[in-house]
């Protein structure tokens, strides 16, 4: 009773993260109110992603490849941006968060997930990579791990610390602090602390 | 620093209902973690469901499109189906549910929504469609409210028994009782009576 090519849509869309069966049949009974255009755009544009957009070899970011060469990303091949620090983010996202306040000219490297107690989900994260690119950039000055401050926020960034000792580089992290808009009053003693001592 | 075709998966993806910009970026970096492949067959599927699938122009529920001609669903042009009982629905994903049970053999009417007090929502509705195809075909019995036991649905089925009157059909509504799976003791007192009286 339900048509193939629908079923076949329900199983896809339903495997997107945060996208289950129910919300993927509302999603296909949704588009199928709209017409044949509006569908296409959607389909063409997933399409347009797959052709153009590639993973930078370096800090694996997204960039629109448009020569059969090109392996660096935007902000890679910046050569007005400060190729001696080196930003670790935990995903995409956050490289867009910090990349809005232009506050930060230096480079990034994405590391696709925080590190976890348990070893096994951890031969995902580009550590080795980070590893080799310091290695292969002897003039890198800094590391900033820009990384939440949370409970595996820390654990990866201890982790992080450990990895790069041999290579000397000097390692920071983003500052502690109220966050703006944040009344004294109903601020954790834990915040409130860090407020303190960041003082200036 | 977002490549342009992203920003337009973003745009567009943000726009589906229950997805919001936040979980757009998410679900783009989680199709660009796959190959081109993987991309080509969602935008594929959205595709075929544009060059395959139509309304039914009878009951609404879609359909595989295989002639011109055709403009019927499975359902509607099924024979062997008991062509005088209507069970009107809410939406799609409620017939799909009642076609499951294995326990109904008559035809559809999806209304797209139900009534709600505000007038100004219910243009949406196939109301008229519905009393148009009624008028269409006399041979209509009875026509089963397969609307949900709510406030909404009571207001829907109030409406649309007052719109049938001129029609003299059986007008039936789904039979009110305890769920399957639940106990009497925690049932609400409006659900114990229903399930007395409907006791058998």
């Amino acid at each position: 009773m339900i048509p193939e090519p629908l079923k076949k849509f329900i199983d896809l869309f339903s495997k997107i993260p945060g996208v289950g069966l129910r919300q993927a049949y509302r999603i296909a009974f949704w588009f199928l109110k709209h017409n044949k255009a509006f569908m296409y755009a959607y389909g063409f544009s997933l399409k347009e992603m797959a052709d153009t957009l590639a993973v930078c070899s370096q800090c694996f970011f997204v960039f629109e490849k448009r020569t059969e060469e090109q392996t660096f990303c935007v902000i890679c091949s910046d050569k007005s941006r400060d190729h001696t620090v080196i930003a670790v983010v935990e995903k995409e996202t956050d490289l867009i968060s910090i990349e809005k306040t232009k506050q930060y000219r230096g480079l990034y490297h994405i590391l696709g997930g925080l590190i976890t107690p348990d070893e096994h989900n951890n031969h995902d994260l580009r550590l080795k990579e980070l590893m080799e690119r310091i290695d292969r950039n002897p003039q890198t000055k800094e590391i900033i791990l820009a990384i939440s401050h949370t409970a595996q926020g820390d654990l990866t960034a201890m982790e992080l610390e450990k990895m790069m000792k041999p290579f000397a580089i000097n390692i920071t992290r983003l500052g502690l602090g109220l966050p703006r808009g944040a009344e004294v009053e109903f601020a954790d003693e834990d915040t409130l602390s860090n407020a303190i001592r960041s003082r200036k």
